[in-house]
């Protein structure tokens, strides 16, 4: 185990952090370790929006669903999908790039080229001892999201990363077992040994809960699972990222 | 610095491996390391094949354009979106979580959520002296890919890992201008500064290509991007997504 597994094993969310701003030294190193990251054939396809205008925090914050460390921390940051400068490039030089940037080949390569660079920010930050929480709930409304943020089409503002100084302390959340996740040159073509695993790690999540929350909570992770899944969040996402000329052919 | 930002930074592809396969230990620790990456909602949506069936490399090399390094390496991971646990879990508790399965919502976060997963395991491949590159050639024939992976419906394999033992040298490619790609509080709105962000970022990539090749290359990261664009690849993969059953509402 050496320093880097390390730092990547004891991830935790942190929700509640020091009113305290980060530096702009650690900002740039966040950055630039983002830019570190793998990109599909060199695309480089996001662009990341550091929010540190407390209105704006605030306006993001509501989108949030009210999170208050989405406006309570020492920076924003927001992951965007991006293939506008490339829509840009294909303008300046004259060249016909729109089916490819229309495309659902392309809108995966910018989602993973900005989740990829998302990752490395988030070690990055944790290795300097801060704290953070990914952000989903900015995509309960990206039109208000767009607005704030003033980005311009074929841009998808994806996730935030809100990062600070720690002011809590939180447990980590048991994975799904190994064995469930990894699999060894097919897929898992057992059913019964698939269900079993879900099974044996939804008595583990039950336990979990039922001693975390003194036996108020006792849900498994399949009901929670279904429970998030049938309540269909953000069914907009398919024509709004299609207004915004992605994800199109 | 740190040791974790210093592995982030000193990042680069490698193609080309040692004759010698990673041990059990390593794959648990990368896989682990995985695991350990933030989740959206605790949804875990992904799975991790680990291929080391000499067959089937050879057969994954042969998608991906005949790239060697996707058949000699000392192991090769597939990270898939996967929603077919959660498809199953919907049947097993006898509820209605196929309209939030089959959401371009549900599509972006499976697609985040593994994303995110593969690059902790990068980084933590990386952090053991290990080298790696990413196999995007996948996607060119995602149909042969889940026939030789076996992966049901709900699941699309997304990117290869090829990780290994270090035979080479490699440079680090230079990456956008952070300027360019960290916006403050907002998206830039000066276009004329946009661009020239790029025009000095292409000048620098050609000085970088030509002298890498003594010469004989001369491009700029525009000119790269036109041609890679203009050549519309895996146009096929929107119908294919759709009829894995993501992505279509």
């Amino acid at each position: 185990m050496n320093p880097v597994i390390e730092t990547i094993l004891n991830h935790r969310s942190i929700r509640k952090f020091k009113d305290q701003p980060l530096s702009k030294e650690q900002i740039e190193l966040i950055v630039k370790s983002a830019q570190a990251a793998s990109t599909s054939s060199y695309i480089q396809a996001y662009s990341i929006i550091g929010v540190s205008d407390p209105a704006k925090k605030q306006a993001l914050s509501e989108v949030a669903g009210n999170q208050a460390y989405v406006a309570n921390n020492g920076h924003f940051f927001v992951f965007c999908a991006d293939l506008h400068r490339h829509q840009k490039i294909g303008e300046y030089e004259g060249r016909n790039v729109m089916p490819s940037i229309e495309s659902t080949e392309k809108f995966m390569v910018t989602l993973i080229d900005a989740a990829l660079a998302a990752q490395n920010a988030a070690v990055a930050a944790e290795s300097m001892g801060l704290g953070l929480c990914y952000i989903g709930g900015i995509r309960n409304n990206l039109e208000k999201v767009a607005e704030i943020l003033k980005t311009p089409d074929h841009v998808i503002p994806l996730f935030g990363l809100a990062v600070g100084f720690p002011d809590t302390q939180t447990d980590q959340k048991p994975r799904l077992p190994l064995e469930h996740v990894y699999h060894e040159n097919e897929y898992q073509q057992d059913e019964a040994l698939y269900k079993k695993q879900i099974e044996e790690y939804d008595q583990l999540i039950q336990a979990y809960y039922i001693k975390r929350t003194s036996g108020k909570r006792d849900d498994t992770w399949s009901t929670q699972m279904c429970e998030m899944l049938e309540k269909q969040s953000r069914m907009y996402m398919k024509e709004f990222v299609q207004k915004k000329g992605l994800n199109l052919k």
